[in-house]
């Protein structure tokens, strides 16, 4: 395992893909002095060892591929990546997202090394500690400085890295001019064997090709090793290469990762030349060892488990370290990165002059600009919000609402892009004039094309990805863009885990959630969701947003805009609803919950929710002429914003202990329990019918809801209100599994 | 559009993969001779005709690409599937999966030419019908004859039949032997645009290149629309077919998919033949015309609606078909496929020789084979559930717990398939002995190999995949394998799409999530599930199971096995848990919730769940110690079983009438609101913290408990019970949003 850097840069060099062959002029070249040499074998050896110790001391974490991937990082933040330590918000910075983000020892380490002032030693030695203000976390958090996104769940940060090579294009396109260049980062994405498996990756890297986005460059540490063994285990004979290029991508190959900083370089310098590597991104192939210098070097043994006092005492021994001493960074190593502070911000200088003379070239442009780097709204947004007058009073589909509210929003707002899962026909997202953000050369059979300033994305059928890309552009700086997805509520299930990591990131956004109830209808039950609203309303820092009108619409999108931290899904009838502009109100929904009909005299508080309430207010009127009962109405759009108001405002709006409530949602009751003594609501999958039909297949009649609440109010007049608690009812017996 | 069937079917042939070619004397012909290119001429035109009128009837489904479709379901249902529509379950059947199941009139309308008795020409007309009774939903149901798996969410379909590919091969090199062959069937996959685009299909089709699953042909509908517009808006410059030889697939073109019957036949037939296409699953890339014969052929608009009287009359002129005349199919269409159901027929009669031959000679294996082909477990599984009495008494991961229950499971039980997406080391789920299941001939690099009677998978790190493929096996013949999957609960996410459609196609599969809470520690927000739980709790049809200790995971496992309509999934901790012998009781389990600390006396119900029953209990003595108040304590591992119990039996479990209850549990309370009057739950994501120190953090210890469950004891003898009701209380205040 001899260094052999000088040696097999020559090969990497001959191994770049096809565009760089031939001898091309513009071919980078690269080479260490001999003191640079001498420097990069001691950050190598020191590196190494660090890592080692800071798994060891509590005895866990992540140490092999960190270890693994050491010239990579020397390569990537000594001599590759424009960025500044000082300000690690400096905006046109180059992105890097750790995609393995088990492997986080790797990005803190080089965090510490080049200067970024929050990660001292001290914080390094927290990682697995018990401080509960460690900066270290087991896996990258984009709360901590020079971390820009938080990875883990794997497959998702690769997602994150093309969508915020996205935003570097469509910022470039919108601003940069013939001779201004505002912003030009490129983003570098590390990932591990696994990324390769998961589906929202390979989804991102089609993407990634299909965009052209020569922007990006997935560095892949291929140490062909994973929990459970050897990659071959689960990935036999497929050829990686073949399969990017065949994707879009240019592929190079780098043998001896471990020590390669010079071929490592020069394959990233070709990346970045636009001139000779135009409209592919570039996946860099590079072969490591996992652990590499300790007994279990190359072994799955060596993926995530610390390595024992022994070994480490051995990997500092192989790395010609003294083994008594631990997290040792001699000065030299400091040193070699000493210059990474003051380029930083000479590079951010530089661009700040840049962005001086465009302002003075195109000062409109340039307000615009400054006012989305700061994450500003670059538009008064709620003067685009149509008012109740102006939305239809006859029937309509709360889907056909959230366009006549979300495409004004989208047309006035420079920094909103809105996307779909293929569902344009149905969600209605596209606006008068809307440009597609493709590549500008792209010429479709359809005749649908684009350029990289559009800001309507045609995602595919890839729902994951669409979440995780969109995190990516909420990501590149907060507030600059604000991505709107949108596809059939059900398979937000599919981009589940790409929301969660939004809400978990406080990445605001806006999924257009459309088909929201067995009102659907035909497509039947693998597209009726039952559940999910459960799986949204639990999660922490997420509004679920379930409008029953277009009045209510434009509220939801009114809290989903104020939400800045939070991800919002408006969740959307395909079925025309009615109108109820003498009840309906955006700032009732504000609140979460309201009231929606009051009467002093009530019997009985029905909860109405979303496509729901039409059956909530015939049930009203048949328990009144029927069964002479009085009922109140809520309206109930949303739970989490309902609890942030005071205890007041919420036993005002409830009134439960004066009447007992019943929630209609054609939804697994789960958690209504907590404002509603009963439900009536779903307990089975659903079933293909027309979406009417389907209603009435589960009971969902003004009839039978009446019938059953009258059940509850007669029960309560003979039991007292108080036999209600602990005992929730589920009053639909239509279908009952 | 001339029929060009002769024309190109030697193109067809040429375009076979390099196995193919070189002239190989296997190389499969196919040749129809006058008479049948006129009929199959005439079922082209009528068929077309047909589905047209079909969704033209109720304005609506999807017309398109089942017109597309229409030759190749000519090759597979005419001239190369094996099955036999008198008994649409015979055992040895070829398979047939619709993943793009939006065309599922293709599919209900070749089972109505073939024979399938249900699938009258009144059924067919059923569909997007008011009937409740239809057996032609909007996606294909499992329910019905002759669908083999339910599909609909793109991407799984071709997941679910890479499942019933292994199966086959498991069951081949677990049953067959040299002179006897009684499993040998094909799976046939149709799939369109979508299905490469999701992640899923990916993952899917990674893994069959990697176990050379040469059972399976995918069958491409390549036209290049889906609903926003022609594929390249969304997928510009990707090989596809490169991409699939790089993945280890042969890859066979059509180019005129929507005539080539020969060519079709031809490619399929080639597929199948062993002898010249071993090891690699087969690919046909099927060039069709969505729409074809319609005024919007080729158009996006010819995907998902009815085509209107004027088009419809117009695709009926084009095919020379009346126009004033609906639903025709004449005796000569019926004739061309009257010969199926007699083939069928044959072939269940030859396969039965073929079993009894196979029984002559190996009773032994036979009878297990024959309890196998009935769904029947093939050993007593309860003798091999450890007895309480077996389990370690000192404090123990439940992780582990499972691990000592479902491995004598495993290793006894031959219908049993147990995997990991690639977390072996930390799911516990290796038994002594375990074959992998893997292709014989595959040398992997760290030594771990097996064979395809293997009982053992690796999946890799494809969450997704593992589920949906599940599906798949269990889907093969209902009992004759119950898979469990394995992974951490969090990438349930990951797997949820798959999950759900186990739940909804009523398919048994055991789900062991480990690392289940905050508990989890390190790895931080990413890995700790805390509104994961409230989505599997309200999805239908679907167990929860979060026992506290090893008692009550031998109680979750009885339970998932006597599941055997019904998935479960075994939530599991990382960490060390106190053992409870003298409380905790499996068949306490299988009621969902139980007494397991009573008190006549008590001021206080405390529910434990899972992981955290470790506090109610430590909490119970400290309110005795510290505050003079008696707690009894319910555990409640499973909310739905414990919904199947009688309203005494919960009565009698949660005493609510009498006393408070409080759940503690790290999870969103969302739900338990029905069972309790306050929770100490998670109302934020998790922090990477050591286990114990993530539970500290955020306010899970005994003393905070107690205090908290101490004042609303407090609060109840002030203000009485019934204050509680429609109150529920958020008692942990550690970290509230």
């Amino acid at each position: 395992m001899a260094p052999g850097a000088v040696e097999t840069a020559p090969a990497a060099i001959a191994a770049l893909g096809s565009k760089l062959q031939n001898g091309s002029s513009n071919n980078q070249t690269f080479t260490l002095n001999e003191t640079e040499k001498k420097q990069v074998d001691v950050v190598l050896r020191q590196f190494r060892c660090l890592i080692a110790d800071l798994c060891e001391q509590f005895k866990g974490g992540h140490p092999g591929s960190a270890m693994g991937m050491a010239a990579i990082g020397i390569a990537l933040w000594k001599y590759v990546m424009r960025y500044s330590p000082a300000n690690a918000d400096y905006f046109n910075r180059d992105r890097f997202v750790l995609s393995n983000g088990h492997t986080c020892l790797f990005q803190y380490a080089f965090l510490h090394l080049t200067g970024y002032s929050s990660m001292t030693l001290e914080q390094l030695k927290s990682y697995h500690s018990s401080r509960t203000d460690s900066i270290c976390p087991g896996h990258p958090e984009i709360e901590n400085e020079g971390i820009e996104v938080t990875t883990g769940p794997l497959g998702q940060g690769i997602a994150n890295a093309v969508g915020l090579a996205m935003a570097t294009k469509n910022l470039a396109a919108t601003y940069n001019t013939e001779s201004h260049s505002v912003v030009d980062n490129m983003t570098y994405c590390m990932i591990g064997d696994a990324c390769l498996q998961e589906g929202v990756a390979l989804e991102a890297i089609q993407l990634a090709g299909h965009w052209k986005l020569d922007n990006l460059v997935v560095l892949y540490d291929n140490n062909q090793i994973t929990c459970d063994g050897s990659v071959d285990l689960v990935n036999s004979g497929e050829d990686v290469n073949a399969k990017m290029r065949a994707s879009g991508w240019t592929v190079l190959d780098i043998d001896d990762g471990c020590y390669n900083v010079e071929g490592i370089v020069v394959a990233l310098k070709s990346a970045r030349d636009s001139s000779v590597n135009k409209g592919r991104p570039t996946f860099i192939n590079i072969h490591t060892i996992i652990g590499i210098g300790s007994k279990v070097a190359g072994d799955a043994k060596a993926h995530g488990a610390a390595y024992g006092a022994e070994d480490v005492a051995n990997i500092k021994r192989n790395f010609g370290m003294d083994t008594e001493k631990s997290f040792v960074l001699d000065k030299e190593v400091y040193d070699f990165f000493s210059d990474c502070r003051p380029r930083g911000e000479a590079l951010e200088a530089e661009w700040k002059d840049r962005v001086a003379a465009f302002g003075a070239s195109f000062p409109e442009r340039h307000a615009e600009f400054v006012l989305r780097t700061k994450g500003q709204c670059p538009a008064d947004w709620r003067s685009l919000i149509p008012a109740k007058e102006q939305f239809p009073t006859a029937p309509t589909p709360s889907r056909k609402s959230a366009g006549l509210v979300c495409n004004p929003l989208a047309a006035g707002l420079s920094n909103m892009i809105v996307g779909t899962a293929d569902l344009s026909p149905s969600v209605n997202m596209i606006w008068p004039n809307k440009v597609d953000f493709q590549h500008p050369d792209l010429r479709t059979s359809c005749g649908i094309n684009g350029n990289y300033s559009g800001r309507y994305i045609h995602w595919g059928i890839r729902e994951h990805a669409m979440a995780a890309m969109s995190n990516g552009l909420a990501a590149f700086n907060k507030g600059t863009f604000l991505p709107v997805t949108s596809s059939f509520f059900m398979f937000y299930l599919y981009a589940a885990p790409g929301v969660r990591m939004g809400a978990l990131q406080h990445l605001q956004a806006i999924h257009i959630a459309t088909h929201d109830s067995i009102g659907t209808g035909e497509d039947g039950p693998t597209h009726q969701p039952i559940e999910l609203a459960a799986l949204y309303r639990a999660m922490p820092n997420l509004l679920y947003i379930r409008p029953c009108d277009s009045e209510e619409t434009a509220g939801a999108f009114t809290a989903a805009i104020q939400a800045t931290n939070t991800p919002t899904i408006v969740s959307l009838s395909r079925q025309a609803l009615p109108q109820f502009p003498a009840q309906s109100s955006r700032t009732g929904v504000e609140h979460g919950a309201y009231v929606f009909i009051e009467d002093d005299q009530a019997d009985l508080t029905l909860i109405g929710v979303g496509s729901e309430m039409k059956f909530a207010v015939e049930a009203r009127d048949l328990l009144r002429e029927k069964h002479n009962i009085r009922a109140r109405i809520v309206s109930f759009p949303c739970q989490r914003l309902f609890e942030a108001q005071s205890r007041e405002y919420k036993r005002s709006v409830l009134q439960h202990q004066r009447v007992p409530a019943l929630v209609v949602e054609a939804y697994a009751a789960n958690g209504w329990e907590r404002y509603a003594d009963a439900g009536y609501s779903m307990s089975t999958f659903g079933h293909s019918l027309p979406g009417a039909d389907a209603y009435k297949f589960f009971g969902f009649t003004a009839d039978k809801i009446a019938e059953a609440a009258a059940g509850l109010v007669e029960d309560v007049k003979a039991n007292g209100l108080n036999s209600l608690r602990g005992e929730f009812r589920d009053l639909n017996t239509a279908r009952q599994h």
